[in-house]
């Protein structure tokens, strides 16, 4: 390994070099292939260099690639805010662009904040959130996250924002089923309002699918709207994080239109620019920005390259792309075809515990005991078994926490939308060899499938 | 003004759309060219639409844009973590990158905590700063940020981290002058340090040259030399934000080299893409990596397009034209050349109490009386006033708070590190036009230039 002065995630792991990518496909430096089978962190949602976008990319820079927000506007940025709007649901007509979804999350907050300030309402400033949930890095968003392991080094300097359950029904919180459940998890979100005090809280923030933090949780029906309708009773803005589930992964252009509600504020990242750039955006709506355009007429957030018109330009042809391939609806038809051979996969091997997801956002849940659910042993490591095993033959998953106290394993499987089913055929028989070849080597370290064999 | 659908700084502003850019110029949707005085935000360092950029971000995009760090590294990010080592000063080897300024100010105070954590010192999480400072607007930035103006939403959101005073000769927080002072406002920081106890702090910030919140505040010479051996006795890290500063804007690849002075950690942006694309960077010793290393091998920070070899690509690019054209060498030539002509502006308008700053980061005060160093009133508008009436004659200059409490009026001029003798000429000579037409409005509304008129 040569010296590197790139940080990398794993500081003493020697990663292979990408080099190549061509729709579904990466290459690295030794001419290996991969089937990008996560859209790297859920993120070429179009694939890899696409013509089209490439292009885009070029005019911008034969134009001017920055201009600065306090001087001048520009054409990419205010298309590509209308071109949001009329993907967005309901009055969501506003968008406030930045580069990462830490700082969509952050701003949505800030605009929460400021919009109760600008009625009037100081001190309703706290944001709450779930747990088993991520919302970015900055110490913002990390105070939003229900990420034990991401809050760790950091808790003297965190809010205590997260303050409800997830709706994670494989493994109930409440160790209820759905519908008997009446919903518990959403309406502990309203014994904690009363806890805390509506008069103190801005926002609520929920992931719709729970990404990373959870491996594609998705919630029962009727969740959605229970919380919009707690968060409307107690005058409590609801954020829908939709920096992984927004712009077509889920199979609908935004995940929350699967539950029919309009939340407040949504942030955006990821899939907005498929990889090509690095934009995200806080979508506003007419709702929230009415009492700031008739106040202070200032948000205050912002950052030197929010709504630059290089990035601007890459994400409109990105939209522009999905559209003109109507990839929000192969994301529902694959995303279908998929689910239906990840459920055969869950039936053929005993370590698969739960396959879930929407869309193109799919997870699967690996446990020592099908029956009791119970998760394998930490030092098992089993998601990263799965991970680099699958790596290994040239297939892409993504690791994410599953268990309820994110000790358990999960990975996601989210490839661009552009798949087709021969290339998902191949993509699941890659992963059932991977699955396959894991479980034979659990079996030969002592693992039987039944902790209590009877 | 048709509805847009674009979340500006003023809500109800109608922003010229800039549509062209060609080295220092850009235009707007009339035609209209403007000097581009301030490089934007302080962004575009080498110019607009530079080919050589562009012809790497679409050499780049023909290969691959995103590849994710945790499955792979790739040689863009490789090559300009390798540039950025042997830019900065000693043994500052390593390179973190993120999206943003406000991300690498974050992840410095998140890697100086880790640092501390990894040598078993758990307590030592707090991240001093100056009044009269801006280090980003996610909220751990912006709990560094002495900035009153944004914070003031957020204080109850924000750790107290604000501490000493700024460097701020023009108006000594100390009511003294150097040398005499025996740089009192560097003292006060090891005053801070022993009431907050050292064993709770894992590091201080500094903007070299103070940027936004100052408009170019200078400290004298010998300070920064005090403020690291302050640093280094009380065992706490010394982060410079060089966001602003770096990659050549003052003169010197680092504005701490004006000192001599090697940080453990720097955080960049801005200059280091110089507006191509959104990238930043955290710049980490090898000091500070070796017991992370030697312990948990993974620092705790990072974001989807974090080394994503798009941007690492263009930014890549912009350094090797930074290096081909001496433009680091030209910022100080040029920006000798400008600060006399400024200068001489201010020995021709009343209007004008300072100038300062280094390289092509310059800073010009305004004061209602020179002698008293009084500001205008802030209903007086006059930073404002001087932004619009030399936006209105084609020039950009960037406004910055002026005065100990951030109610003073000054702007930055900071043209790109490729301007020409002739163009700054230009570029001044509008500003001479500018302040002469502010000056006499203000006479016309019963300004005097002396307060207390003997």
């Amino acid at each position: 390994m040569n010296r590197t002065y790139l940080i990398k995630p794993v500081l003493d792991y020697d990663y292979p070099t990408a080099v190549y990518g061509e729709g579904i496909y990466l290459y690295d430096h030794t001419g290996k292939q991969y089937i990008d089978g996560s859209s790297g962190a859920v993120t070429a949602s179009i694939g890899h260099r696409v013509k089209e976008v490439v292009e885009a990319m070029i005019a911008q820079a034969n134009q001017v690639s920055f201009t600065y927000r306090s001087q001048f506007t520009n054409e990419p940025a205010e298309k590509l805010a209308k071109k949001l709007s009329e993907w967005a649901p309901g009055d969501l007509n506003w968008s406030f662009f930045v580069n990462s979804g830490s700082e969509a999350t952050e701003t949505a907050m800030k605009i929460a904040i400021q919009y109760w300030q600008e009625r009037g309402y100081g001190r309703k400033n706290k944001v709450l959130s779930r747990w088993m949930s991520y919302h970015g890095i900055t110490l913002g968003a990390l105070s939003m996250s229900g990420h034990v392991l991401r809050r760790k080094r950091f808790i003297p300097l965190l809010e205590d924002f997260p303050s409800a359950s997830p709706p994670y029904c494989y493994r109930c919180p409440f160790n209820s089923t759905y519908p008997g459940c009446n919903l518990m998890c959403a309406k502990e979100l309203e014994t904690a309002i009363k806890r805390i005090g509506a008069e103190n809280i801005a926002a609520f923030i929920a992931e719709p699918i729970i990404g990373a933090s959870g491996g594609a949780v998705t919630p029962p029906d009727g969740y959605y709207q229970e919380i919009k309708a707690i968060c409307e009773r107690n005058e409590i803005l609801f954020i829908a994080d939709e920096v992984m589930t927004g712009i077509g992964r889920t199979g609908k252009r935004f995940a929350v239109e699967h539950w029919g509600v309009v939340p407040d504020l949504i942030a955006l990242g990821k899939g907005m620019s498929a990889g090509y750039t690095p934009i995200a955006a806080t979508l506003v709506s007419d709702r929230v920005m009415e009492p700031i355009l008739r106040g202070s007429k200032a948000i205050m957030a912002g950052h030197t390259y929010s709504a630059n018109p290089q990035s601007a330009a890459v994400s409109l042809a990105v939209l522009e792309y999905i559209e003109k391939h109507r990839l929000v609806e192969a994301a529902a038809e694959q995303g279908q075809y998929l689910m239906e051979k990840l459920q055969q996969l869950a039936n053929m091997f005993e370590m698969v515990g739960d396959v879930r997801g929407k869309g193109l956002l799919l997870g699967m849940e690996f446990v020592a005991d099908r029956l009791l659910k119970t998760p394998f042993h930490p030092e098992t490591d089993v998601t990263n078994r799965i991970v680099a095993r699958a790596f290994e033959k040239g297939l892409l998953v993504y690791p994410a926490a599953g268990g309820i106290d994110g000790a358990g394993d999960a990975v996601l499987i989210a490839p661009p939308l552009v798949i087709q089913k021969a290339e998902i055929d191949r993509l699941v028989s890659i992963l059932e060899d991977t699955i396959r070849e894991v479980e034979s080597e659990l079996r030969s370290e002592g693992w039987t499938g039944q902790l209590f064999a009877g």
